[in-house]
């Protein structure tokens, strides 16, 4: 009955947080000098929500809100190399090289032959198609659709115009309110598997009896998917 | 025989160059006290194309291209309000109203009739879903593709995608290097409709002798495809 797999990719398939998360580090030690760490994590992360209506996700939007949160907790006393360093931080991130999870190209090769692959990101175009580009995992899937949000309205969108009904759709990813619940929600299936961090954004509550499971990692999907 | 019909947005249905040109002036404003317009007007290209594999298009990267280069043209000796005023610049710009060409409704409402209508796109996914949505068009298009990048390969995978032969197909647009050229290689035809302002990056020699229609205006485009 299940036909068409379709994978999220930062941190699913592969390591994302982890550069966000140290490149935050760095943009605390360039304004400890000014702040503690927590006030400073806490006006990143205001700035960041309030311009995600202008900026959408991904890194470029992300380093215009550091920029900015740098130059108020400063008073715009940030001198022109501490921007330097800010533009730096961003450049840096864009340049990471893209590492795979354990496991990820041997279970994508493995189920590319039993199911129709689909990988469904959110975030910005250009460098989403990098990293998939550069992560040389894009031979295993016969679509990719990127989108500015993950809601049950983009997945019934995306079922819709592959002609694919939700009982043959299942997600995987690691994100329980981009990647779980909603598809739940259209009655398709979702597979958890939970990254170490995860985006303050991205948080939400677990339901209590979680109706999906949950995975330690990508490399126990194929039995998960055998015993269905 | 032609039943898709495909427009390109910036520049093509709706103002865009403009914003770029008047946030350009802007700039150009905020450093005419350290350089002459022609060497600010050189070293913003030369960053924004030596940034382009990283940020590829669109107003982020372009705001990110712009505070760099007033650092660089500075010497880090632009102030924080100076950078503020640069993010500032920016917002402005993804704040603007999408103002559609005129003509714009009327055509596509006349069009949506007799052909398929599809959006093709460059730029910041993010960006342009929003500007699509602002402009209230997107009812009159069946298909919606913003793309990285559009070259050839680019045209021949939604093609292929959709299923269209390329005879079936004609492209509308402002930009003969994204627009033109790339769509009649695949035998495809297609419609240029000038837009009085061209960045740099996109001008190409035009062909001597131009083997595609030329209209001043998308009003135009009803009657050219009557006299097919």
């Amino acid at each position: 009955m299940l036909h068409t797999l379709a994978f999220d990719a930062d941190d699913t398939l592969w390591h994302n947080e982890t550069h966000y998360a140290e490149t935050q580090e760095a943009f605390r030690a360039l304004l400890r000098p000014f702040h503690d760490d927590a006030w400073i994590d806490a006006r990143l992360h205001d700035t960041e929500m309030r311009n995600l209506g202008r900026y959408g996700y991904g890194i470029k939007g992300f380093t215009l809100s550091m920029i900015e949160t740098a130059l108020q907790l400063t008073e715009h006393r940030l001198d022109g190399a501490g921007v330097q360093q800010v533009l730096d931080l961003g450049k840096a991130m864009l340049d990471k090289p893209v590492e795979p999870l354990p496991g990820v190209a041997d279970v994508l090769q493995a189920l590319a032959g039993e199911y129709r692959l689909m990988l469904i990101t959110k975030g910005d175009l250009f460098d989403q198609e990098t990293k998939l580009a550069r992560s040389g995992l894009g031979v295993h899937f016969a679509a990719v659709e990127i989108v500015s949000e993950k809601d049950e309205a983009t997945y019934a969108a995306i079922l819709q115009r592959h002609g694919i009904p939700a009982a043959a759709f299942a997600m995987v990813g690691n994100s329980v309110k981009s990647d779980i619940l909603p598809v739940l929600a259209l009655g398709a299936q979702a597979i958890h598997i939970p990254y170490h961090l995860t985006w303050a954004h991205e948080v939400v509550e677990a339901p209590a009896d979680s109706p999906f499971p949950v995975l330690d990692s990508i490399r126990d999907l194929p039995a998960l998917l055998a015993s269905w």
